[in-house]
Order: structure tokens, then sequence, then C-alpha cells
């Protein structure tokens, strides 16, 4: 009796350790940002080389949120989407994995053990050097009718919004990036778990300039 | 003789005159706007009432650049566009006609002499009491093998970049604005004299908060 339970209480604890590794909760983002929008219209510049600095957590948080977080008590987001479909998803590819954005908690929520930033470089090296790249989906589903055959106009528009957020987002935190629509789609589509009516439009290798 | 060369004098001055009135130098856009990136990303909504009150010259010359300007000299822009295609023009509908904005030269070339609000507010009558209304086009010609069957999944991307830098510098300049892929598609490629492979993608009526 006593074995089965101390076995339940290692199964149970090995769980929620697990649990718990899977969700990492982020930092609240500090918008104390001084740079001015103009100064990042300004400087706006597409790079495709990074130092090997890693991007610590909260640089993350600001990041995230910049690019799709939420802005209002009513759950609208930074970025405007086509009917207010909220269609897009940000996923974050690093070596220790990639990892889902959930604006609503700030957290992220593991989705793969790999690293998949090779997969998001595809034949431009350069993005898998990168301490983090940022890959953009739109799903469909979310649509009137929406459909699995590829991406929509719809969706392509609401991924340029998000994208501008993190070129801007970028440029005020210090990070260099590039907004790229190459990467091994089918690839990712299968490691980061997406349905069927899910599209990766776009991702963003970034660090810091080297 | 003396006739002739009076005629002659008359018709170039009267060309001269109206080839003037066509082209509108914007003032020099004063970048020295002091809200940070972070509060026009907090800020960021759409709106869909404004006041009648006309935007002049300098704070559509702020706008324009923001949306689309040129911020390097080597003419790279504000906004991306995917393998640098420049594929984006805007476009200014106004009670005084609808104007091309040329961003080398920051100024308004005349396309049309008509009011074309209604032809962008289409069924939402709200937009057709915006003083401005920014009509976003892609070029598909502007890409490797552009067709002229619709927008591409590039210039729709493309148009979500130069439209979220409208919806921020909207924060950043007292405006408000709301992003809209609803047209009168064919009347303003019309009226607009757009090419077979240009396609108006999305427009922002534009106007001080009520």
């Amino acid at each position: 009796m006593k074995k089965i339970f101390l076995t339940t209480c290692f199964v149970l604890a090995t769980t929620l350790f697990s649990m718990a590794q899977d969700i990492v909760k982020l930092p609240e983002p500090d918008k104390n940002v001084s740079m001015t929008l103009y100064q990042a219209l300004q400087q706006r510049k597409s790079v495709r080389e990074y130092s090997g600095k890693e991007i610590d957590d909260m640089k993350l948080s600001q990041l995230l949120w910049a690019a799709v977080g939420i802005n209002r008590p009513d759950g609208h987001l930074t970025a405007p989407t086509a009917i207010n479909a909220q269609d897009i998803t940000v996923y974050v590819c690093r070596k220790d994995g990639a990892w889902l954005y959930v604006a609503k908690d700030n957290a992220l929520k593991k989705v793969s053990s790999k690293d998949l930033r090779k997969a998001v470089a595809a034949n431009q090296s350069f993005a898998a050097d990168a301490p983090l790249c940022l890959v953009i989906v739109s799903d469909n589903e979310k649509f009137h009718g929406g459909s699995t055959n590829g991406p929509t106009i719809s969706g392509a528009i609401d991924a340029g919004y998000v994208s501008q957020n993190i070129d801007l987002a970028c440029e005020a935190l210090g990070l260099a990036t590039v907004p790229r629509a190459s990467m091994e789609k089918e690839t990712l589509k299968k490691e980061l778990n997406l349905t069927d009516s899910q599209n990766p439009i776009l991702n963003h290798p970034i660090g810091y300039k080297k």
C-alpha cells in the first residue's frame, strides 16, 4: 500500500514538474521604452547578421507583447486583424525548442523540444545562427469559410501587421531582424503541431546587432 | 506674328499653371513627434468616427512619410517589401480629388479631380465622412512573374506593413483611423488610373477623433 502511494506521488510530481517546464511565464513587459515611433521608423531596416548574445526573458516579453500582445481590457491586440478574427499566432524557435506565445497569460507554451531554427532558415543559414527566430502563423479557420488551401489574402495582411510591429520593436529594443517568407513550411507545420488550416506566413530571425 | 507669339505664351502659361496645380510639394515632414513606439502600441485601436476638422499638409506629410516614406539615402523605405520590390503606392482621396504620394519628391500628384471617398467607403458611409482616405495599392508587376489575377500574398503582406505604419502614426499624430479591405475596387482602379497589375488592397479613412 505504501509502495503504491509513493509511486503515485512520484508520477504526480513528475507530471507536474514536466507541465511546469512546458509553460514558462514571462515577466510583465516593461513598456517604458524611450525610443519614439518616428525614431523607430527612421531606423527601420533589415539586418541579416547577429551577435551570439542571448535575448533574455524580459526582452522577449517586450518583443512578443509589441508583436501581438493584448493592449486593451477587452482582449484587442496591438496589431489589427481582418474582422477581428485574431487569426495570428507567434512561435519562438530557439536552441531549447519551439514555444507558442500565449498572449492572454503572457507565457510561452512548449510545442517541440527540437531546435527548429534550421527549418526556419531553409536555404539562408544566417537565420539559423540568430539566438531566436519568430514564426508568424495565420489560421484560416478564424475567417468565415476558412479553407485548408494555403494562406489567404486576409491572413497575409494580418501577418504583415504583426511583422511590422516586430520590425519597429526590434529597433526600440536595440535588436536587429529581417522579415522573411522563405522557410521549410511543411517541416514547421508538422513540428509546431499546426492544424491543416494554419499556415506559417513570415518569420523573423532576431539577435543583437553584430 | 505678335498674335501668334502672345497665343503661344498664353498656352504655355496655362499649361505650366495646370501642371503646377497637378503636383503639390508637401512640407518636409517634422519627425520630432514625441510619442514613443510603446505608447503608440498601447493606444493602437480602430476608430470609425471622425470630426470634420481638416488635416493640414504638414500632418499629411508626416503621415505619408511614416506610411511608406524613404528612410535611407539608398531609397529604402520605412516599410519593408518582399524582395525589396517596392510594390506599394499610396493614394490620398479628398474632397479636392485623388492624389498619388510620390515619396522621392515628398509630393502629391493629382490623378483625379473627383471626390472618391464614397468609392472607398463602399457600404460603410462613415468612411466617406473622413477628411481623407488613404488607399494602399500593390503592383504585381514589381514581383518576378507578376500576374494580373488579383492581389498576391506578397502584395498583401506588404500592404499590411504600410497599414500598420499608418495605424501607429495616427496615434502619434493625434489622428484616428481604421484599416479596411472593403472598397469599390473596380471604380478605384479606373479612377486612380491603375494598371491591370495594380490592386487596391487596403484603405484608411483618417480624421481627428470626434
